[in-house]
């Protein structure tokens, strides 16, 4: 049987070469040999030059998904090494307790994610060449982290792209309900197998942290809060009050419970609708010193994304008029159809109405052990930015 | 005698509304009353609407710097608060020793910048309007720092389009040859007088400290040292050997000077041009765990921009080739011509050419003490960029 060798439409190879791992199928020119979704196909440039290989899926817009740029064998000890790779690292840069420490075409399998909690793992299979492949995986995590239980989360609706149904439950060993982990120096109790994406936003871990020089003996509101981990970080810096504002009633149970665990007695926690909220806040002239907000992607398309862009603009420009003068805004998009570019334009167009002068202290992105893929726009999502707010 | 009344053109109000402080004089329509360069014109949209008022200077391209929104008195009242509240804002997020104090157009004066080096200041005088009223800030900030001793840098070539010239000089008190600051834990001997910019980039403070993750045990190139910001921050957080690169031989005696202060011997310096140092380190297969670019500015104007990326590429290109795989590269621009894009674009371009697959861990911007006026490009600098490099 003939290996599937697929060449490219003239041109289509650039994109590859500038690191980004996806073959769409309206790039393809033609195929020779045999196609089989989930098996290996190997990727050409039209006149012949070899440019990577990596499993197929005729389902997918994604046809191919390039592992390797060499033509090595793509086996257990390819993975293997990956993958502890990967894991070395996120130690190296000094993550321990929890962190992610596979990122899918970042570190070099596209569709696999894996997220370490304490002694648990929670992974997440986007693609049909990893999914078929799950025992390999199951076995090379167990030998690599020895964890007590592995979870799976692939309910995301981004798998019946790829012909996949969504699936989440325990996968090996044991997952209690809801366990502790450490993000940065905070205990947190999570919920993996109901929580946001793979149990936790793991990858504001480094952000949660970093609003230290913006919140000693302030007044902090914390929007869109989830679990708490913006509005105990700033606690536990300093903050003299915490609000955390979300709207799930689930959320704010979690919230005080988690600031029960680390002792922050000054953090409140309110079940409310943050658009509404802010306005409430304005409405009433209660004014905070920082603001944090770290909603949903209000884009989740290409499409949705003039619409998600008012909605940014919303919450941001409330938030400004609601900020002491000389306060800090710490604002978060995790769309990256939210470019860089249309962020600030958000934030200078919010600036505007709320008529004031803002200045940029400092510019982030996700967490270090979330690695964007340069030449990969997708995997570059989340940006946080920290404004200074004055009256104009 | 009838003040300065300005009327823009149709719609040239917009990029002031959106933050921007200069008025440019081809964006003028008409003038009504006295002109007189160094004093206050008031700017009004074509239709009347007050957009605010500033120094104005009939031998400047900038036309006028707007220093309000409102129609308030501009006084030495207006300037000590202003001045005053930028300190209050610096050491509310933790700075103390050394830090810019005052930024320009960003802290609400266009044109003056004050440097904090310890006991002493350092100002640069960048607009007519500022430079006449020299005494009036001498004595604001003698007021409110108390220093030692008053330097002026105003020794760049941008003031001759203000029609000033330039002129460096103790202007207050009594500034030593030499003196010692602190940045973060390090003490640094810097030349106030002969430094780079104002003395020292101060503008890395934050950069170089947050270079911690990547350097522990670690062997670390240092490229275009100056006196030794990066290098001597990777030894401090315990890199194993570090080399400094720079094309001038003060400089190498700078570098292992302050190595001594702080007890660093790990550090060695070498006085050369680094573009040729890169490409010798390739040929003798020498490789580094960690490399740092901290170029100086190569593209001072919006012509020289195409000339600059290749140079930005040519470095950052020939670092990844002698970084070891799965290693780092700190790479910085601090060229406002190079906007963020164009950088990640020539990491991406140079990642392709070298051969190297590049995640993209961190992206960081200036000192949290320099911030950018959101609305105004010029004030967003510098950009500092940490990949992880891998063999593709």
């Amino acid at each position: 049987m003939n290996a599937c060798k697929l060449y490219l439409k003239k041109g289509e190879e650039q994109r590859l070469l500038e690191g980004h791992p996806w073959v769409f199928s309206n790039e393809i020119d033609h195929i020779v040999g045999f196609i089989k979704s989930g098996e290996i196909a190997y990727v050409y440039a039209i006149d012949g030059t070899f440019i990577g290989k990596g499993y197929l899926n005729t389902n997918s817009k994604i046809f191919v998904r390039i592992l390797t740029k060499e033509d090595v064998e793509i086996d257990e000890a390819f993975f293997y090494n990956k993958i502890l790779k990967a894991k070395q690292s996120r130690e190296d840069i000094g993550y321990q307790n929890s962190y992610r420490a596979f990122f899918g075409e970042s570190d070099g399998i596209p569709g696999l994610i894996v997220d370490k909690y304490g002694d648990y793992l929670s992974i997440q299979i986007l693609s049909l060449g990893i999914d078929q492949r799950k025992p390999i995986f199951i076995k090379i995590l167990k030998d690599i982290f020895n964890p007590k239980g592995i979870l799976e989360r692939s309910d995301v609706s981004v798998r019946t792209k790829e012909g996949l149904e969504l699936f989440k439950g325990v996968i090996d060993g044991i997952v209690p309900e809801k366990i502790l982990i450490k993000e940065n120096e905070l205990t947190m109790a999570v919920d993996l197998l109901n929580g946001q994406k793979t149990g936790f936003f793991l990858d504001q871990q480094d952000n949660h942290n970093a609003v230290k020089p913006y919140v000693k003996n302030k007044t902090v509101l914390d929007c869109f809060s989830n679990i708490g981990g913006f509005g105990l970080h700033a606690a536990y810096h300093g903050a003299k009050d915490v609000t955390c504002v979300d709207i799930s009633a689930l959320s704010v149970k979690d919230i005080l419970y988690n600031a029960s665990l680390n002792g922050l007695s000054q953090v409140k926690a309110i079940e409310k609708d943050v658009f509404e909220q802010l306005r409430a806040y304005q409405k009433d002239g209660v004014k905070f010193d920082t603001i944090i907000l770290d909603p949903p992607a209000f884009a989740k398309n290409k499409e949705a994304i003039k619409r998600a862009y008012q909605g940014y603009k919303d919450i941001n420009l409330q938030a400004m008029k609601i900020i002491e003068d000389g306060g800090y805004l710490y604002t978060c998009s995790c769309s990256h159809y939210m470019t860089i570019d249309l962020f600030l334009q958000m934030l200078q167009d919010a600036a505007r109405d709320a008529k004031k002068k803002v200045q940029m202290v400092e510019m982030r992105i996700q967490s270090k052990d979330h690695p964007a893929l340069l030449g990969s726009d997708e995997s570059l999502y989340l940006k946080c930015v920290v404004l200074r707010v004055l009256n104009a």
